[in-house]
């Protein structure tokens, strides 16, 4: 094959993989047939499987593609920010706010997993370890932060990602049956005040008088433990 | 039809319901072929469409019998339990425990909300008014518990419903794809440390001497809100 062909071959690739992406992540892996790719590619079934060995390949390929851009969206702009508490709330606002950019069809990692989980096992290795991504880049922002003396001591980096994680990609779930932000609002509020009163550290809040309420509460938890 | 045989159709409608909907919650909708379906009852075609118009009428009998039983089994003793935020600990505690019970293949709710969403209305209204109802009784317990002056004026009845419910659904996916109890451990114990520190009544709380620091606490957040 020439140098130019085998580029053309790639681009080809990619742009069936970009366009089936939504397909996948609307429909399933087990409800998109040939003909809803054949129609969102506009290519005939031989124009699919020259760059695809399977619809199985292809699906996984899409996934990939999928979570790519989610993660993408999800930590945009995160890395500019120096303080790792205020750094884990911009990531849980790019959950609720950047959610335009996505492939269609709600978080492809929720997709993914409950189909794949019983019946798939290729993509649910996928799915795995897209999850596992995704925590580690959390719990890499709260460890950050400790070592910074920004996040408090006793704060397990590990339980703080995938408690993140799950309330986000349900809200996420009951947002999308509901056709409502509410729910995603209400998990983003929640997750932030978890942050401000159990995980930044006591000494980086917002300084308030002596006698505030706020104060006497800081000073009656440390007493505490 | 005389009567003898009408009650044996039924039983077998009802069996053939309670014995597919394995196959839906663990297939899905689209991944669940009339082989599946044939093999899981016993029945040729013939014998299942005689009982259903057809695989949708299946699915969505299929989706309420498998979601009947997880709210069963999820508000199971919950009745018996005076104490509003303590009757809201033990249906938590129900989500973590009592999964036993329910259909193979994870939360009905969720594996029907995530396929159906984007491609089958029909499943979809099911799977919303699942969510309404469960939103519902959630809802009349924490209604309840004002109205005993158990839980705090200040709380949103629907908003914590809807709080507890994306958190434990979230916790229910991530935990199925890790093959691990942890992240729903770990949502649990959140809800209840949320439930004990910002919505059971400060009057119900457990008495602690004058000068502790949950008492510092508390007359701080009086003082504050």
């Amino acid at each position: 094959m020439r140098r130019e062909d085998m580029r053309k071959g790639d681009l080809t690739r990619q742009k069936i993989i970009e366009l089936s992406a939504p397909v996948f992540n609307q429909k399933g892996f087990a409800g998109a047939a040939l003909s809803d790719l054949m129609a969102a590619t506009g290519l005939e079934k031989g124009g699919i499987y020259r760059h695809f060995e399977s619809k199985q390949k292809l699906a996984e390929d899409a996934f990939d593609y999928a979570w790519e851009r989610a993660m993408d969206k999800r930590f945009e702009g995160a890395a500019a920010i120096p303080d790792a508490v205020d750094c884990l709330i911009h990531v849980i606002r790019n959950f609720q706010d950047r959610r335009a950019g996505l492939v269609p069809g709600g978080c492809p990692l929720m997709n993914t997993a409950t189909e794949a989980d019983d019946s798939n096992p290729r993509l649910r290795v996928r799915a795995s370890r897209a999850l596992a991504r995704l925590i580690r880049r959390v719990r890499s922002i709260v460890q950050e932060g400790q070592r910074k003396g920004q996040v408090r001591d006793g704060v397990d980096d590990a339980e703080l990602a995938v408690l993140m994680i799950e309330t986000l990609e349900g809200a996420i779930m009951i947002g999308r049956l509901q056709r409502s932000d509410a729910p995603i609002a209400l998990a983003c509020n929640h997750l932030i005040e978890h942050l401000e009163a159990s995980v930044r550290s006591v000494d980086r809040q917002a300084i308030a008088p002596a006698s505030s309420p706020t104060r006497l509460i800081r000073a009656a938890k440390r007493q505490r433990g």
